[in-house]
């Protein structure tokens, strides 16, 4: 006997798997939204609320590597902005803790029995929680989270106009999402590879762009600058610091630090061993601090210099071929977060490029100052074959650097004048000493050999190619503003004007000093006299920065 | 009234209902393979297959950026080896483009109508095609390729045994895969999009690990080498090479190519706009070229030279802050692929870093060259004012080289070698050149000026702190090996090294120049006297390596 209710029972159970395969069709279609793993929560949310007809609902879950629980509330129709803040879900405790360890779905249908939905979570979706339907997200037997829907509405036929009561989770409710959960586990874990290789791939870039900007760098202080700036970038760090091993003292040195003036970074420094950076750059080994206030290794003393309040860190040793060079550290993670050996691990390649820009720029500075020194020793040379030009070329060259800078000229110019300053006199190799020392006046043939010495100078460094646009600069250092110098009698402005500010350096050097044939003039008297041949020997213009310079204090007197 | 007719029609949508969820239960667990794009176009036809009991099936699908088509196929239950070549299906053409254009599900029945099917298809699966179900893969509204399934297997009731016929597709079978259509264009895009991600990361790492070792070398030709090398492996390519701007020849020359001698390579250069780099190097624009033989601007003289075989090539300009200094490029992408704009958007950070790091190794190696030059005509100033020793310490630095090399000695202690050779007799601009230039006897106050020169060297370089090692190499390049020399009369190999050896090099320039005393030797009697005096004046290895390097014609006499 076929029964009409038979009939309506097939009917139905055709709706319901209508429905259902519709359910199972919006689940899959959010894949489409993988790249935005928030907008995936909650869509998938907003569905599994509107399947059961429920008035909010919450996923929970469980992050894999750290068991950190992490939640994303959604209530039917409203926006983000009206909730409040997400509860402090515990992995071991109340009914999250039970449902997890037990891995089966529950129907809760007095929600005030458990503080975290009474309290916690009513204030977070603004209405008092009632009942709830719990599900777990599973894989494999594994537990990848919770799913959650509260207070499920009324029917129509059941609701009374002003009715605030809900009605309770069914086994059928139950049933489908349970039925659904395999694609909603799947639809969530497909955003989270998303989000982690769109994360991966923003952290190369990130990466990329900071090595690139080390790279670039090649002294060593627009180095540390950008290593400090492109550390914060990429670690999402509020501070950076560099230490370097001093090998002599057998110290720490701090070099950069962020937010700090490089003079007062620069007085600080730790033994090996001391502080954190001591520890890692002793023990060779990278550090990931939570809370430096609970480790004994951190030390003070940086932050109070600093006036700044350290709370996580990562400290790694900046290595090269093996060799530990020094420390670099980030500390607190932005957003109050801490860092976690994710970090790390994008912390090491970054730190390791630090290391070979901060050797390679060293290195660099290294061979600019053996030049220099290298230069400097060999004038001191020459200058020494003569007692009374002790000194001569190093003072010659702080004194035309001064004028340089007081007239703004560049920093290549301002090498070049160092480099002028050190080599002018380099001709007096060729004047015989008995000349350079002769205390009688000098005869035709003794005049002959010192006006030499500028075109001697010119043409031993000739050679150097490196060199090449100084050598009118030596050449022309003892012409006169009005003409009537040497070699080349050049006049005013064709003079260079290397050779023009030398001129003023090398005659207020000349005045000062001892001579055979005359005591040195005080600095006063000099300056006076240079005053007086202002426009006739001298620039006039050289001679003035050069008098205003020294009387701002700018010329120590080291003798 | 109810008829049993109408509860099986109910009962049979049930069960389709049933297949249907299950079947798009399936599909979209393929979500789960989303990092295996070959697997996931494998499961979602191997289920397509099966879903309608059919023999084989194809997904092709069209690169939205390239139009081009791509194509899977799968043979239910049969491993992908047993495949043949996939057919060239074409966009515009024959069945594919047909529906492609409409873009409309089609059941074709005969199948041997279409020669694609007929010929190319059935050689690929191993079986004739008989009739095919093609359904179009949509999403909003655009098309994105097309599902095919092949020869549908007879059921059971249907077939007797040995038939090979095939059943006709149905209606029924057509709404099944349309109906999924939808979820099976998303398991794919999310695997395209996975794939893609992907694909990014490794390049990107890839970038990064070369970035890495680009930034670590610091002389010009390891760090070409490391371009070359790290160049081919981010591009994939079969060759890689480096041109460098010449600004004063206004050329290109070839500093690197893979494959090729670095001599062989020096010797090539081009004109500013001769061939595809010259092009790049004038117009300071990349080039990307599919096929050189079709591109006016390819010059075969490189090719011809290297004796290599260029298709394709993506040459860009090195810049460094808006200057070009030179080309850099890559060819033929490897598995006879061509490049495409995707490489190289990957080409252009690698030769920006390129470009940074060649910039910073000139630098470097320019200052070094400055150092040599500097100390070499400092060197060369002080052996003037002596005519009887004019180039002397160049000739001497040149000498000790020789036996440094040949005693083996590492680059760095070459090095110093070169530096002691250049500086060796600094000492001398404190000898007065009466004395040096002296014809006659010399005196004994003439004899302490000589004897003071090695210790005068050593304090002259002293200030300099990269060079305080070499010090003592200084001092002592007077002491005999027998004890006898000054000025600490030091014996054997109580004498430094670096001493021993530039005690033979200056011997041996000694005895070869003219002296005021006496005329220069010939160079074979020079060894002679050397071999003589060897264990009593000189070191005998020293003396030894020497000879030999000489009789092995090393020592170019320029003179």
């Amino acid at each position: 006997m076929i029964m009409e209710k038979d009939i309506s029972v097939l009917e139905e159970t055709i709706n319901r798997l209508n429905f259902r395969f519709e359910a199972l069709q919006k689940i899959t279609q959010l894949i489409n939204l993988a790249s935005n793993f928030e907008q995936v929560l909650d869509e998938v949310m907003r569905l599994t609320i509107e399947l059961v007809n429920a008035q909010a609902g919450v996923v929970i879950l469980i992050d894999q590597t750290t068991g950190e629980l992490s939640s994303h509330i959604t209530i039917g129709g409203r926006p983000r902005e009206e909730l409040g803040e997400e509860p402090k879900w515990k992995l071991n405790k109340g009914v999250m803790g039970a449902i997890l360890k037990v891995g089966e779905p529950a129907i809760i249908s007095d929600a005030s029995e458990y503080p975290i939905f009474r309290d916690e979570l009513s204030k977070a979706i603004r209405c008092t929680v009632i009942n709830a339907l719990c599900v777990p997200l599973k894989r494999k037997g594994e537990t990848l989270g919770v799913l959650e829907v509260f207070n499920k509405k009324l029917s129509t036929e059941e609701s009374k106009e002003g009715d605030k009561g809900v009605a309770p989770f069914t086994a059928e409710d139950q049933k489908l999402i349970v039925s659904l959960s395999n694609e909603i586990v799947m639809v969530i874990e497909n955003a989270m590879l998303f989000n982690e290789r769109e994360r991966k791939v923003v952290e190369l870039d990130n990466l990329l762009k900071a090595t690139e900007a080390i790279a670039s760098a090649m002294q060593l202080d627009p180095l540390l600058d950008t290593i400090m700036e492109r550390g914060m970038k990429v670690m999402d760090a509020e501070g950076c610091s560099v230490l370097l091993v001093d090998e002599k003292e057998k110290k720490l040195q701090f070099v950069a630090a962020s937010g700090a003036k490089k003079e007062e970074v620069k007085k600080l420094s730790l033994n090996m061993g001391e502080g954190v950076a001591g520890w890692v750059a002793q023990n060779d080994q990278p550090l990931l601090i939570d809370d430096v206030s609970k480790d004994d290794r951190f030390s003070k003393k940086i932050d109070e210099t600093l006036t700044q309040k350290t709370k996580s860190l990562i400290c790694v040793p900046l290595k090269v071929k093996e060799r530990t060079i020094g420390v670099m550290e980030v500390m607190n993670k932005r957003g109050d977060r801490t860092f976690t050996e994710r970090d790390m691990v994008l912390f090491k390649p970054l730190s390791a490029q630090a290391a070979v820009a901060i050797e390679r720029a060293k290195l660099y500075e290294d061979l600019e100052d053996m030049y220099i020194s290298t230069v400097k020793s060999l004038a001191a040379a020459i200058d020494a074959k003569d007692p009374y030009t002790r000194g001569h070329s190093e003072r010659v060259t702080r004194f035309a650097m001064l004028i340089a800078k007081e007239l703004g000229l560049d920093d290549k110019t301002q090498r070049d004048v160092q480099l002028c300053g050190l080599l002018h006199d380099v001709g007096k190799i060729g004047v015989p000493i008995s000349v350079l020392r002769k205390k009688d006046k000098l005869t035709d043939e003794d005049w002959k050999h010192i006006r030499r010495h500028p075109v001697l100078g010119a043409e031993i460094i000739s050679p150097i190619a490196q060199l090449k646009e100084l050598i009118p600069n030596i050449r022309h250092h003892h012409e006169r503003y009005d003409g009537k110098g040497y070699p080349d009698k050049l006049k005013g402005e064709d003079i260079p004007l290397i050779s023009r500010i030398l001129a003023v350096a090398d005659t207020f050097d000349a005045l000062t000093s001892e001579r055979p044939y005359r005591s040195g003039l005080a600095d006063k008297a000099a300056l006076e006299e240079m005053e007086v041949v202002k426009g006739t020997q001298l620039d006039p213009a050289c001679v003035e920065v050069f008098v205003t310079g020294y009387r701002k204090g700018f010329i120590m007197r080291e003798e």
